[in-house]
C-alpha cells in the first residue's frame, strides 16, 4: 500500500536512511557546579545519578516523530546536565527543596512516552527518572476498590499485580486498572494523571482524571496529599487543579487509584460497517446518550481509514463484493469495533442495544472477529512508524475534543487540510465518546525528507484543529509542542489563572521550566 | 413522637414561641456614599436597587437553624448596605469593575438556601440578587444535550422547562436536569454548582460539578467562559478550579449543563429492609461497585432512622409482628430506599440486580411504596423544621463524605456523640453511593432555648466529624459555617493554594469576604 501509494519501489526499501546509528560527539559539559552535582548525588544515593552524556540523551528525549527524526540525523538537542534516580518520595523532596534554593531547573522523566515535547530539559539542569525505583504498588484496599501506588510504575506490571491480587495482596478479587492508552506499555501511572491522559476502553472506566482518588505532590510550595474522599463540597478542589500540571506546578510522588473488578470472561466484543461516516457518527452519539450503559472500547473510522484499514485486515474479495451490493461502498463505508466489559447481564445489555442502535444507522453487524485482532495489535502497530521512519516516510497523529455539534466540520475541514498535501494519507477516527462529544484522533502518512517541511505542516495542522472549534488536545497533553496556542485556545484571562498557580507553586521557575503549558513561554529563547 | 421523646404536653404546643413577628427597628444606615449608590443604580437601572432595610435584611439570610433561631428573637445580624438585582451578565460585568476601584464588598443571593452562612453580608457593601432577572433557560442543544441557562434560574422552573423542551424549544425529545437537592425549589442552577451540591439522584446522575460542562464567570481579573469541551488535556482545568469557588472568586453569570433523557415511564421504585445497618451497608458497598449500571436515588437509614421512620409511616402492627418474626427486629432493622432511571432495559436489568445484592445481604424486599411516598413529599418534610421551631424544637443536619473503609468507624463515633446529650434524637443515612465510598447525613433533633447552647452543641459535631476522618461537607459546602476547620482539614499547603487563587481573582478582596471557605479568616472579626 505504501509502495503504492507514494510511488514507491523495492529498491527504495533496500536501504534504511537516517536511523541515527552514527557516533555522536555531544561534547556538553555539565552547567552544574561540582558542589551542587556532589549535594545531589548524597541526597540520592549511591548509583542514582549520573552526568554521563548517553544517560543525559536517553532521558531527554519523548517520542515525538520530529525528536525521532532529528536523533536519525545526529542532531542532538538540550540535555539536562544530570540524571537523578531518586529512591522514594523523601529523596524527591529533598532534591526540590535544595534546587528550589540553587534555582536549579528540574525535569521529571517517567515512562518517556510524551508526544509534546513535555519533557525536554530545554533549561538544563537536572532530570529526574521516576520509574527506576518508584515503581511500586504500595497498598491494595479492597473496600474501597482503592491501589496505592507510586508514579513511575509501568502500565503492564501495574495490571498485572492487580490481575493478580489474589496472589500477591491476598485480595479475594481480581482488578483492572481500567486504563489502557495505546502506549500502554512505555508509560506509566503517574504520567497517566499529570498530562490528562485516556485510555482506550475511557468510555466506560473514565479518563485517567475520573481514575485518580487522591495524589500526594512534593512542590516548592511544600508538599500535601489531597484527602481520600469520593466527592466532597469543601471549595475548588486542589486534586483537580493539580490533574494535568504536566510536572509545572511540583512532582507526583504518590497516587490513589480507583480500581475496577477484572471480569474478562463477561468481555464481549462488536463489529459494523456502516454506510457512511455521517450515519456511524449518528449511531455513535446515540450510544453515547441512549442511557442503557456504557461500552468500554468504542471505535468509529471514517472512510479513508476503513479502507485501509479493510486491506490491511485482508477483506476477503467476495465479502467485499457482497458489501458493495449492500451498498456499503468503498470511500464512503466506516468500520465500527469495540467492546464492552462490567457485570455478565450488563455486558449482555449494552452489546444488545448497541446492535439495535447501529442496525437502525444502516449498519451491518461483522462479528467479534475485527474487534478481537484489533485488541491483540494494539499497542505494536504504532512500532510500525518507527520501521517506515528509516525509509523516510512518517506517520504521524494530532487527536482533539469536540462536541457533536461541531463534529462534522472539523472533520471535514482538518481532512482537506491534510489532503491538500500531495501524496498524504489522511486517517481519522473516534474513540472516546461522551453524551456530550467525542475526540477526533488525525493520522497523517507522507514522505518527509525535511524535518522543517514536516514540522511545518504538523504545526499547520494544529493551527486548523484549533481554528475549526477543535481542544488542542484530548489526551495526549499540551508540552511543548501546543504551548504556542494556549493563550489563544483559553483566553488570556484563563492563562493568566495558570501562571498565578504557577508562580505560586513555583516562585522560582525551576519545574520543568522553559514554555510548558505555554506557562514561561516568554522566557524560552532567552537560554 | 415529638411528645413522647421530649417529655412536652399538649399544652407545650399551645402557643407559639420566638416566631420573630414583632417589629424590629434594625437603623442601620448605609455605609456606601450617596455617590456610589447614585452609580450602582445607574448601571442596574430603576427599580433594580433597594436601600430597604427590610429588603436588605431579607436577602442577607439563609437557612441555616442559627439564623432562624436569631431572626425569631429579633437578632439581626449584619446586612448589605444596597440590593442590586442585575439585569443580566453586562450589568455584573459593569457592577464588579465598579466595586472592585471602589473597593466595594459583594455578595451574591440566587437561591437563598444556604445553609453554611454563605451569603451573609458580613463586611456590608452590595448583595446582588440573581434569581430576580437572571433567570432564563438561553439555548437548549439537543444534538450535544445541553442548555445553556442564567444562574438564578430555580430548579423547578428550569425542571419544567426541560421536560416540555418540545413545546417551548421544538426539540424532538423531553429532558431532565437529574440535579434534585432537597432544596431543589429553593435553590438554583448556579448555586448548585458554586457550592458543589448533589442532587438525590446523584448516584446515577453525578453531582453537580459533573453536570455541568463550563462555565461563565465575571471576577476582578476578568471575565471568561470555558470551553464546552467533554474531555480535554490541555492544563489543569480552570472550569474545575471555579466549582466549588462559592463566590469567593467571582460570580457565575452563566453555564452550560449536561442534560438527560426525560423518561418517566422507565423508572422503576424499590424498598427493602435489612436486618441490620452493617448489612445495609455492605449490600451498598456491593451495589456501588458491582458494574451491573447504577440507581438514581439510593438511600439506606440507619436503625434510630429507620424505626421513627417506620412509626412515621405508620407500618401496620401485623406486619410489625411477621418482621420481628422473621429477624428484623426494632432498633436494628434497616431500611433502604430508591429508583432507577434511563433505559427501560436498563432500569429492569439494575433492579433485578439490586434485589440480588440485596437479598444476598439478608434483605427483605418491601415493594415500590415507600420509596413512592419518600419520593412524594421529599422537598417538603424538610419544612417541619420551621414549624417545630416555633416550639422550641430544633432539627438540623450535618453531612459528610466518608470512604467505605471508615464508614463504620466515624458513624458510631458521631452518633455516640450526639446520644450523649440528653433527650436528643440521631438519625442517619447515606444517601449517595460511589464505589469508593459514601456520604453520611446526620439528622439531630432536640430542645434549645439558648442559641449559644445550640450553636456549642452543632460546633463540636462537626469538630467530632472532621477528628473521625470524615469531609468538612459532601455537599453543603463550607460558607463561614464549616471555615474555621478548612486549613486543619486541608492542611496549610492546600490552604496556601485557595489563598493564591483567591488573591489573583479578588486582590482588593471584594468577593463574598470576611471568612467565606475560610479565606480571610484573619479578617473576619475586624469590621
Amino acid at each position: 500500500m505504501i509502495k503504492k501509494e507514494f510511488g514507491m519501489t523495492d529498491f527504495d526499501f533496500k536501504n534504511k536512511q537516517n536511523e541515527g546509528r552514527a557516533l555522536v560527539s555531544i561534547n556538553r559539559p555539565a552547567c552544574l557546579s561540582s558542589t551542587q552535582v556532589e549535594a545531589i548525588s548524597q541526597i540520592a544515593g549511591p548509583g542514582n545519578t549520573s552526568t554521563n552524556e548517553y544517560e543525559r540523551t536517553r532521558y531527554a528525549y519523548g517520542k515525538t516523530s520530529e525528536e525521532m527524526m532529528e536523533l536519525g540525523r545526529q542532531v542532538v538537542r538540550e540535555i539536562a546536565d544530570l540524571v537523578v534516580h531518586p529512591r522514594n518520595k523523601q529523596d524527591v523532596q529533598n532534591i526540590v527543596m535544595y534546587c528550589n534554593r540553587e534555582k536549579i531547573p528540574i525535569y521529571v522523566f517517567s515512562g518517556g512516552s510524551s508526544v509534546t515535547l513535555g519533557l525536554r530539559p530545554v533549561k538544563a539542569g537536572i532530570t529526574l527518572v521516576l520509574s527506576t525505583h518508584m515503581k511500586k504498588l504500595l497498598e491494595l484496599n479492597e473496600k474501597n476498590q482503592t491501589a496505592r501506588v507510586q508514579p513511575g510504575m509501568f502500565g503492564p506490571a501495574y495490571e498485572t499485580a492487580l490481575n493478580h491480587a489474589p496472589e500477591r495482596f491476598m485480595a479475594r478479587r481480581r482488578y483492572t486498572c481500567g486504563h489502557f492508552p495505546q502506549s500502554f506499555e512505555h508509560s506509566t501511572v503517574g504520567g497517566w494523571v499529570v498530562t490528562l491522559g485516556s485510555g482506550q476502553a475511557s468510555s466506560y472506566y473514565g479518563d485517567a482524571a475520573d481514575i485518580v482518588l487522591s495524589q500526594e505532590y512534593v512542590t516548592p510550595a511544600g508538599t500535601f496529599k489531597t484527602l481520600d474522599f469520593t466527592s466532597t463540597a469543601t471549595g475548588p478542589k486542589i486534586h483537580d487543579i493539580m490533574k494535568g500540571s504536566e510536572g509545572a506546578f511540583g512532582i507526583l510522588v504518590e497516587l490513589t487509584m480507583k480500581i475496577f473488578r477484572h471480569m474478562p470472561a463477561n468481555r464481549r466484543y462488536f463489529s459494523f460497517i456502516f454506510p457512511s461516516w455521517k450515519a456511524a457518527v449518528s449511531a455513535s452519539r446515540e450510544i453515547a446518550q441512549g442511557e442503557f450503559g456504557h461500552p468500554a472500547v468504542y471505535r468509529i473510522s471514517d472512510s479513508e481509514e476503513t479502507d485501509r484499514g479493510l486491506k490491511l485486515y485482508d477483506l476477503p474479495k467476495p465479502v467485499d463484493i457482497i458489501l458493495q451490493k449492500l451498498g456499503y461502498m468503498p470511500m464512503q463505508r466506516c468500520l465500527c469495533l469495540g467492546n464492552i466489559e462490567g457485570d455478565r447481564d450488563y455486558t449482555r445489555l449494552v452489546k444488545r442495544k448497541i446492535k439495535k442502535t447501529c442496525k437502525q444507522h444502516g449498519a451491518i453487524y461483522s462479528g467479534e472477529y475485527g474487534a478481537k485482532k484489533w485488541a491483540k495489535t494494539r499497542y505494536t502497530e504504532p512500532c510500525m512508524r518507527e520501521d517506515l521512519h528509516d525509509y523516510g516516510i512518517i506517520i504521524d497523529t494530532l487527536e482533539t475534543s469536540v462536541t457533536w455539534s461541531n463534529l462534522h466540520r472539523l472533520h471535514q475541514n482538518v481532512r482537506a487540510f491534510i489532503k491538500q498535501r500531495p501524496k498524504t494519507i489522511s486517517m481519522t477516527h473516534a474513540s472516546h465518546i461522551y453524551p456530550q462529544g467525542t475526540n477526533l484522533y488525525f493520522i497523517f502518512i507522507g514522505r518527509f525528507d525535511d524535518i522543517d517541511d514536516y514540522r511545518r505542516f504538523h504545526r499547520a495542522i494544529i493551527g486548523c484543529i484549533e481554528k475549526n472549534g477543535g481542544s488542542l488536545s484530548h489526551h495526549h497533553g499540551i508540552g511543548r509542542l501546543m504551548a504556542p496556542w494556549m493563550e489563544k485556545h483559553l483566553g488570556k484571562v484563563q492563562m493568566d489563572v495558570l501562571r498565578a498557580l504557577k508562580k505560586h507553586f513555583d516562585p522560582n521557575t525551576i519545574m520543568n521550566p522553559g514554555g510548558q503549558l505555554g506557562l514561561d513561554l516568554e522566557h524560552q529563547d532567552t537560554h
